[in-house]
């Protein structure tokens, strides 16, 4: 890694944006130097990089004339309103919103999955959805070797997907509701203390946008719409990291051994499934971690070449700024 | 209901036992006499019944002798060395433990779903698994309409299911978490506190016991060992209350409308589906009472004859107390 990078980080003061930062530093990503963008509330803001403190500026369409990297996590009508005048500055652009991931010229990818198409970007990425990610790092290695027919995944993600904000919101919650006070919902529309909700908006087919993400992302990341996907997407009062209830058919048999065998060869993966000890992958134990955490392998013999994995990953982090990150490393590995 | 029971609860001191006080009570059963029986460390307690206070005595092969309905919750174990006794001096009993559900000779009943198969009964019934519970009775009014091939579920379990310590317990970790102190493990192997984990013991197939339950429950209570089920149980930081992501896929087609119009005049179901106006099944709504509350039915498209489903009910009441009490009820109602 020879070139260094003017980087600037669109939603610098935001959870994904206070990752991102963090991971910069702790994988001495080649900068030469850093911006960080805010929305005009909370310019003026200063945070620290390592120990150099940088002061927040307002996001213009002017803040892109010396930038090289943006890296965008700041809401997805800020990315549709500025990202394309990033790329007509010729800035390399990773966007870590739902924006452009839909969009047939925008490659969307995960490093461990599918690298290839980001070598097509026409200077614009897309970060996939955080519950896509871990899913498919987990899944891609088995869709190589025996096919997907279908997947039936059921979520328990953290309230971190939602903001720093919503992290404080649970937090709250839940000493109120310990202490017998009145719940207070600011982010949520509903009490997540010591309970289970949705996401929304819900579309007129019942389905939320998270819901449809998972469906949609998978089809475009692995270039396959054969794959059958059904998501049910949880929020549960966990702070960080999602966890995945994940049910598969295989196209072609695999035997539980045989999927553990190549998962614990899979890159990003660490395989830990040895429930007899109390050994699977927890969310507690994965956040501020960078792997994708697979375990409780099992047979589904309720439909023939059927499996169950139970997959966990911190959705700040691979589920968001490491991912970014990643293919700007990949990318530049490849002297793109 | 002319006629008065003599009634005993094993496993007075527990929380289902307690659920169990408490709806004798708001049902207005009609007892003549309550014996309250627990293990040699809680007998001599005094709880409650209404306004009159009932020591508990120590559970022997005599507590029987002066009871007409036994109604157990004191584990498995137990169960297994006193139950045959309480049959054989005439008891009554219905068992809220895993130990007689599988037993060819013992009706699994709930009263919803196959109340006919109690009428058999050789005097003791045995109360199903609480995810089993809340899952059939929102499963078998589409089953009678249009079959049921498989069902995908993962469960949401409140921690109230393991016990009133592991309430406590989760209470004690979410404080010390929020403190910042050491997580103390007692009931649970993991962290349950801003976590999610899964039940044990495993067995080899990797399954847990909860799991394979719900399988085999659900072949037994709709007498169909057709039906393909792949379960995964987990527990979640919720004190009361399990909710349930289902899976399904029909014999034969069902739309949206038809299963929602089947569901809102079945026994013992409270149809919550309007998720545009954030309205949908919650455990925080549902713990405390009786109903098995469904919503979020949505079409499947990645299978023909697919739909989604989320079901949430009290685990201490439909999901065992009041599922027990029903019972008895019904077998009253038809003069057996």
């Amino acid at each position: 890694m020879d070139r260094e990078y003017r980087v600037a980080i669109m939603g610098a003061t935001g959870a994904v944006g206070a990752t991102m930062m963090l991971l910069l530093q702790e994988r001495n990503f080649p900068i030469s130097s850093l911006k960080l963008l805010s929305s005009h509330r909370s310019a003026g803001n200063v945070l620290e990089f390592g120990e150099e403190p940088i002061v927040v500026e307002e996001l213009t369409h002017q803040s892109f004339e010396d930038i090289d990297l943006v890296l965008a996590s700041a809401g997805g009508s800020v990315s549709k309103e500025f990202l394309p005048t990033a790329v007509e500055k010729g800035c390399l652009v990773i966007d870590n919103t739902s924006a452009f991931r839909m969009d047939p010229d925008v490659p969307l990818v995960i490093p461990e999955v599918n690298m290839q198409a980001a070598l097509r970007h026409k200077g614009l990425i897309a970060n996939p959805n955080c519950s896509t990610i871990q899913m498919l790092v987990a899944l891609k290695p088995i869709y190589d070797k025996v096919g997907l027919k279908r997947i039936v995944v059921s979520t328990y993600q953290s309230v971190s997907g939602k903001g720093g904000s919503a992290v404080d919101e649970l937090i709250g919650q839940t000493i109120s509701a310990l202490e017998g006070q009145e719940i207070k919902l600011d982010n949520f529309p509903h009490q997540m203390a010591f309970n289970v909700a949705f996401d929304w908006p819900f579309l007129d087919s019942g389905d939320n946008e998270e819901e449809i993400k998972m469906i949609n992302e998978t089809h475009k990341i692995l270039d396959d719409d054969s794959i059958g996907v059904s998501a049910t997407t949880v929020r549960v009062p966990v702070l960080y990291a999602h966890s995945e209830s994940i049910n598969i058919e295989t196209e072609d048999k695999i035997t539980v051994d045989q999927a553990r065998q190549i998962l614990s060869e899979a890159p990003g993966i660490v395989l830990n499934d040895d429930p007899s000890k109390q050994k699977y992958p927890l969310a507690v134990d994965a956040a501020g971690t960078d792997h994708v955490y697979v375990g409780r392998i099992r047979e589904d013999k309720s439909v023939e070449n059927g499996l169950n994995l139970w997959v966990v990953a911190d959705n700040l982090r691979k589920g968001a700024a490491l991912n970014t990150i990643q293919i700007a490393e990949m990318l530049n590995q490849s002297q793109v």
